[in-house]
């Protein structure tokens, strides 16, 4: 599925999460705007920022608002953050309950003083734990599970003398996909989940360090990467320096990072766990071209998300790499839809095919998944009178099969062509020439050694879950 | 002080709360909105809606925000606040610490659904009983003291089979002024403190019940006026009918209305605890030409607050009533001060003198209250300038002497010309011919039989205060 | 007919002019600013102000926008108005064709330079004018008759030397209402028609000369007010100070000034060619009284616009004068109206009836005009309801009888009750006991020993006039 | 000089214009919104729609902002412009004088009715034009060309019985760059100037026509590209059907089509005059690889405009063409700047290198243009640290030297790069190894056997021009 098709179908992405410490006593505000921003492709329904001071009254400064980044700040909002410690947040968007009180970072006052968390990912027993809170007389004003997580960290907070050491123990209860980005009164903290499904890492320039979901972040604040947050650490940043803490890791090969991070999530630009993003998917699109291989003239990428599978199709397969579509950049979120029923013109408007590349030419088209497939059934027609003469699809990740329960927003299963129809029904439903999938067996050459989730496309889960899609279960 | 004044002081007003429940399952959010447009006087800063539905899923619904009641709705969000049940507030403004995420309805999730709670007040132990519920690992998102009371319901309910018992058990532990509007799943509950330090009602049209912090709103709404709730009462309404719990309640003669709700912040039209205000504020202006007479050719009010009180002089000293100023209404919360020094520019645009009326005469100008002296004198300047050969200023409250722990924002001492200059030295600093004040024994007379808290002027408290000011304790 | 009922029925407002010349180089836009505050009353559709210098590049910096002079405004913006030499307008609301392009000051590059200009009125031989400029090879970007007197002025600055006489020539052309503030480079020009249908005067302060529609506006930037110009008379402000031609100056008996002006457009604290607006009032209540006496307990006035009438009656009967509304003035123009067939309801919201005051009484109730009834007949439901035994309506002006073709925007026919039906018919529609208009004979008591136009209420027209309604021939 | 580098050095695009005309009388303003979606890319300032109708009352409906299309319409806005014929615009920005008055389309009222105007160029002979028409008193509202040539047709339209006529005769007077689209009471009229400087295509769906400035926005609304307009030709679409005037026209050897249509503005997906954008462009790279070859392992393109060329290079060397950008396409208008001195910071928010394709590698890397180097400085400052051995720039444009004065808003030339220093000067100092410029003899290539203007490179103006900058003439 091409980030086009999307826009149409709310398959949602993950959330992007970012912390900041300047142990010198600068404003890290900025940097965390412009670390968002490296992480706006995760996340575009509500951002926020929460900003403290180490060593004054260590107030907590916060912005939140529905939007991108560069709707939510101006210079006169992030001039108002003053502090050198912060953390951010940006959320993807679902189809409704679009809630400014679900924005992050959650900023509470507890026992110790204040505290702003960021958290990316799901957990799979934030209901019971919710349910078990307010039999002690909870109360809950958003339907995050940050506010679960909030209540577990104030809770533990009070028998333990670090803060640190209170994040430890709440993850001892929490069940689920999580990178938690916190600042307590003076400590930035990161922790990650011990399967590791979300990523989370660590960067540094002089005197301030940084943590982000992902490394592309890093290098767009001109920090230098460090290392991967591991899965199961908590790390802390005070003025003291560094601490680890490695006693909630499990073996590697129990880990199960989430592989749609590779396929579609992250930027090409990032390395995630050691093995780079762009990579990953050249090896994709090879893996492709090894297992469906066809006689053309060009490959070509559906932009964005396909493009660099494509490049590895051409490199595997010899055949040349065109481009064949201009999308347009402008098209945004106030866009308006055209009316009449056929769909086909609201791709037009988005991508249009160039004439010159694909005429009289047999045509390999490269997208990273089909969701309903109907922008692919259009993209296909508008390839083919374009003067395409052949169109042979393929898809760099195997079909959706399974609901998530960790974070990633699937459609329903009767939004999902895959879910009903083999792929020779679907090949003829879009109109291609072939299709080929991603076979399940060769997306372990994606991510080398590491140990993965593909949870989606085979249902075989990392962790018990619950037997409901519990994606909403709190609105 | 004149509307006028408070602007640039930032003196606050009280809060605004409304309720109401549509026993046939009709929509109650344009009734709420009505009713806020109503109380919008009550408070500028902020507002907000959350409905619910008695008979279906019971999911809250809400829209808060910065502004007035019409910058935050539309007839888009009204449109999809649904619901047969449903709570209101508009919230003072404060020079700064203006958040959105302290407007009001405060919506929680507790062990028995959902809670939606607007509250007008102050509570004077909100710091211990925070502090308390800290140390058991509550956690807390707003500085608003409605979230203290929110864990108290929700902790109290945990006990007890009826949401409004919740209500009279946690009114056990909280100490202040409250009048508190709550939507449980099923009800519309209202509770004022004991000393009735706050004013609520209760209104009625057709199967539609209303609660309001003044019968003005319940008369916006078509509505007919029922009764006050009384001080200490908890009243509750569900498809059966209304519930009343007394059991909170104490002698009339200890309870302690605020006398500022008659002098100042109520609207004239509305009536609380059986007296009218336009009625109380007609008798502070006799009450003044009882006890300030002077020769004089023309009784003026400054717009709006002083015009009843005028009314009330030139009643009773039989020196005719006059239409002194014109009042531009479009100056509103956008509008650019004037950058020179001379703050007589900024009420000009604000307030003009109609030569055609003073020329000439001696005159007696009555306000209710004197800030920091300055508005008044540039009014008394334009006054002199337009031909008034004498002003006699009678202002319709006694001087603010002490600071309030109910929820009345008073400036701060030295902001109070009052607080370090006699009475004398007043009337000579605003260029007045004469000053009176409003005398401490004669406010009695505004109010009837009832007894009422005149502790901004007297220091008498009703009830044990802190001993500095809590008011913006968790900022 | 009260503000309130104006907003339902479109009833529109004139415009209003101000203009403004430094001559030490100060920059006026802040004045125009505070200027067009004082005039918002006769104009809220659109705003603007264009300002430029006299010594420097002479370019004309302007914004214009949809709206109130606080929507369009801020600091930022009048902080880029930079010239000591300006002219603003505020324009009123139509029912519909609100356009952008339609906002004043119109500015325009011609042969010599370039020219601002600001108009109140409406020509009556704007449409052949038109037709005789596109003859010649004229185009025209808006609809305002702005745009036929720009043309002459600029075609006649061909032949003149000076921009004034520019002005006095086009004036020899244009027939109808006109008060025009013109910036040329190096001028200030002000101009009224021969008629003096119009207002407009003249005001001071140090080193600045202002213009504006009323005198309202010349205090409210602290300035002292000058002088009325003269029907037919052109002033010009330049460095060498004021200049005035009286060449197109008519007999005084000849002038016609809008009576209307005294009745409801202007302010109260304005004076008009000598005239005080508020005095004139007053003196409409007590002919009032003469022309329609009663046996009654309290007068009350229609907040805003009925309130001095209303003193005046209980002046000239003795019947005492009773506040007996509260208007609810945070009810702007995002107000959403209620969706109820009951039109009582948005009266109610905007009004309320202090019951305590008119309980029990006779009242008689003034207002200033009455349009299609609707409005007047659900306050008189509400004064009833209230306890009032008696009401008795007075209006101070006679009923709307003919089309005005010089700016005011009277409603059509159909919508004005008084077109088709008699007062003893009105009396009852509205529910009145009894109602009295003020009678055309008494006008001229209202404005001494000023000549005036009453043509909407007699049909004698000052000059001739074209068949038809030609206030929306251009859109 | 990739778009990215152009936001910070505001150079200007051009505008882009788009008109319909629906012969069955179907509403086309939304398909003048999708159109102008399309041609975004030529201008980001403000836009704007104007439609009438060709059977009824033949009144025309516009609205015009500043912002993006999507900015400036939304559905209702949409809904509000009823018309069978309309025009469309798109404006570049520029630095300063960013006025909504200047937005287009123009909007007039003639002799004839009504006419909307659609222009994309430059006249050189705007200023006497202008001088001529002001001593005839006409006068000007904007500073845009389009005014002087609405006023030609309103005048000439005067001896004429056809409104294309009435263009032809304006023609004659006019000199310079015009693609003109025109809306007259019953007319959708096309025309382009004799030298064919700007592009102008017509597009037909059933009974639609279309003009537009770049095929794209054909392709975008679904219809059939039926031929460009013709240098010097008038075309006009009546409800008769087409016709077209020739007479204007000059021998193709002397036609003058700006060559950066090809090089820069027009999008990839559009073909101009038969020669296709894609193609041109990698004609261009193949040419940078004859002219300039050297010993690389991999070929780059700057996003996006650099992208195709480098293809080109990569199909001509023989080395690999590879993706070694990320491009973040959240960073839009409101983005903030970081403040550091660095200008780097600001390239790598915008763009990032993927170290895995570029680490150890001979770089040959690909763009449009070099503006004022920094920015190309930055880019391979950031290649190398990511790993690139050597970083080879091939600009597919010769090095700007002389001013346009058609339209093409060219950086004055203390800001170009190019003006002051050589080519290995600027290879220095951008940190290059190697550095080759298009040359100016190969330019024919990109456009087969069409004439063109390359005078921005050679200093030969296809006509006289004036002698100095006239590109803010006006303002």
């Amino acid at each position: 599925m091409s980030r086009l098709e999307k826009v149409t179908t709310g398959m949602g992405e993950e959330c992007g999460v970012f912390g900041a410490y300047d142990m010198d006593g600068g404003d890290v505000a900025p940097s965390i705007y412009y670390g968002l921003f490296a992480l706006q492709h995760r996340g575009q329904e509500s951002c926020g920022i929460a900003v403290t001071d180490t060593y004054g009254k260590r107030k907590i400064s916060s912005k939140k608002g529905l939007g991108h980044v560069d709707d939510v700040f101006d210079e006169e909002s992030l001039e108002e953050l003053k502090g050198n410690l912060g953390v951010g947040h940006v959320r993807y968007s679902t189809a409704g309950g679009t809630r400014v009180e679900n924005a992050q970072p959650l900023v509470i006052n507890y026992v110790k003083g204040t505290l702003a968390i960021a958290h990316n990912g799901n957990l799979v027993n934030a209901i019971p734990l919710r349910r078990e809170l307010e039999y002690t007389g909870a109360i809950f004003q958003t339907t995050i599970d940050s506010e679960v997580i909030a209540y577990h960290i104030a809770r533990e907070r009070l028998n333990v003398s670090k803060a640190e050491d209170a994040v430890k123990n709440a993850m001892k209860k929490i069940k689920g996909a999580y990178a938690l980005v916190v600042s307590s009164p003076r400590k930035l903290i990161g922790a990650r989940d011990p399967l590791g499904l979300k990523p989370l890492c660590i960067g540094k320039q002089g005197h301030v360090y940084f943590l982000a979901s992902e490394s592309c972040a890093i290098a767009a604040v001109g920090a230098e990467f460090v290392r991967d947050v591991l899965p199961g650490e908590v790390v802390s940043f005070t003025k003291h320096g560094i601490d680890s803490d490695m006693s909630m890791a499990i073996p590697g090969e129990q880990q199960a990072r989430c592989i749609f991070e590779y396929i579609y999530f992250a930027r090409t630009d990032s390395t995630i766990d050691g093995v780079n993003v762009y990579h990953s998917r050249i090896t994709a699109g090879k893996a492709l071209a090894e297992s469906y291989p066809v006689e053309a003239d060009l490959v070509v990428g559906v932009p964005d998300s396909g493009l660099v599978a494509a490049k590895g199709y051409s490199e595997q397969s010899g055949i040349p790499y065109g481009m064949a579509f201009h999308k347009n950049s402008y098209v945004g979120r106030t866009f308006i839809k055209p009316k009449q029923s056929d769909r086909e013109s609201s791709v037009k408007i988005k991508l249009n095919v160039i004439s010159e590349v694909v005429k009289g030419k047999r045509i390999v088209m490269v997208d990273d998944s089909i969701v309903r497939g109907t922008t692919c059934e259009n993209i296909i027609k508008m390839l083919k009178k374009a003067g395409a003469t052949e169109v042979h699809v393929r898809i760099s990740s195997p079909p959706f099969l399974y609901p998530c329960y960790f974070g990633t927003d699937v459609p329903s299963n009767e939004q999902l062509i895959a879910h009903s129809h083999t792929t020779e029904q679907i090949r003829q439903m879009i109109g291609a020439d072939t299709l080929g999938y991603m076979e399940v067996e060769k997306l372990k050459d994606m991510v080398g050694d590491l140990s993965f989730c593909d949870a989606c496309f085979t249902g075989k889960y990392p962790m018990p879950v619950p037997g409901e899609d519990i994606s909403h279960a709190f609105e």
